[in-house]
């Protein structure tokens, strides 16, 4: 038996997210195919290896998000070479989909629980004008963003604290604490990055952080406020849900 | 009589081109819906200003080819702000076409006839394997090119030179004379660039130079080879034309 460790790259514009996620809404905005991310790549590892097996991810990502090196790994049986699996994966996905990576792993390793941070991008195109090659991967918000407002707010979440003001509305979470290791808002060229790295996120919260940040960057936030909204523990405070297509996995650190 | 001129960017892969190309085979390769970028905006102008009205193109692209800054201009009698006219069409306009500047220009000014250079970019993405966000803007070469090769060949290039070597197959052409005032490749992160600026280009003349380079890049041909192919002014002997989702019209100057 071996564990294989894949790195994956995908545009999530047209899945309903790596796997279907309960309370996911979502998909009754944006008109999506109900394939999930992880169903076509178990889909065409079953073609490949003639075997059946179950991916474990390191962050389940939501309907329309994307990622930049997912990582997932799986136990087979198989003796196929890397390179030549790597391949053949390659050739049957579909192109919005590609394994950048495959190495092999100790048996013991578990892709989530080994993971020791994720590091989120969100990307906001600023400008007067939408922008055609990005209008799958950045939220088009064309009215003035003060980042040095965004910035200033954005450090009240530096740290480990409870985030239930940040998570999904409906949804109930075993461990609200996190911790926020780095934070960093820049721009360049008419987009707006926010890079956001933690040892783990409530479902949502990237996105809530983001939508509450705007507000920020609009000037609708007073100083400290953002500091406010974390301490009451209240989603009602935080700003509203940031669309999915700005969201990217960047990296997930072990 | 107002003459307005636009600045558009588009992603071309679901169009077939510009305009509909009477020798265009390419989509027999690619099945793409029959709409042309110049029907969709001359649709949308006409619904905005409640007026027919005709562009006036700079460069008429291939089905599958982008654009950063395409221009186009058309008459008109309306006194419509630009502002509100940008916003209207871009209100209106499908996400694959986007247009980032409107300007009056005298009434004279004729986007193609004026037009001094053209600048396209030709994109290859040259690592084991593909780019799930660069998929519809560059071409997938897996296989070992040597930039230095590409870039000593690319110079028999340079100047006033008869490009009937690198004219489309069946196409007759009026005048096979053209300028290349730069060529330049560069290659970053896996992409390799060529960028090439020139007083014109023969139907699918940056295509088919694309393609004989990567020829060169993978030592298929000997030193001064591609000027023999040049002087020669031979279709045959030249590469095949690169897929049209690496291409780029980058910039018009005038």
């Amino acid at each position: 038996m071996r564990n294989l460790c894949l790195e994956i790259e995908y545009d999530g514009t047209n899945y309903s997210g790596w796997q279907v996620q309960k309370n996911c809404r979502s998909s009754f905005v944006v008109r999506r195919s109900k394939k999930t991310i992880q169903g076509v790549i178990e889909k065409t590892l079953r073609k490949v290896l003639q075997e059946k097996v179950k991916l474990v991810v390191a962050g389940r990502t939501d309907a329309g998000v994307h990622a930049k090196a997912q990582v997932a790994n799986f136990k087979t049986k198989s003796k196929i070479l890397l390179k030549k699996l790597q391949w053949a994966l390659n050739g049957l996905l579909p192109g919005d989909i590609s394994v950048s990576r495959i190495r092999e792993v100790p048996l013991a390793f578990h892709s989530r629980f080994n993971a020791k941070s994720k590091a989120y991008r969100y990307s906001i195109l600023n400008r007067a004008f939408p922008s055609v090659f990005l209008r799958n991967t950045s939220y088009f918000f064309p009215y003035p963003l003060d980042i040095s407002l965004m910035r200033r707010e954005s450090k009240a979440l530096l740290g480990r604290h409870d985030f239930s003001a940040f998570k999904a509305a409906e949804k109930k979470e075993r461990d609200p604490v996190k911790n926020i290791k780095r934070i960093k808002i820049d721009s360049c060229n008419g987009l707006v990055y926010i890079d956001i790295e933690a040892d783990g996120f409530l479902y949502n919260m990237v996105r809530n952080i983001c939508g509450t940040l705007i507000d920020a960057g609009r000037g609708k936030i007073p100083r400290g406020g953002l500091k406010k909204i974390l301490l009451s523990r209240d989603r009602k405070l935080a700003g509203v849900n940031a669309p999915a297509k700005g969201l990217c996995l960047l990296k997930v650190k072990y």
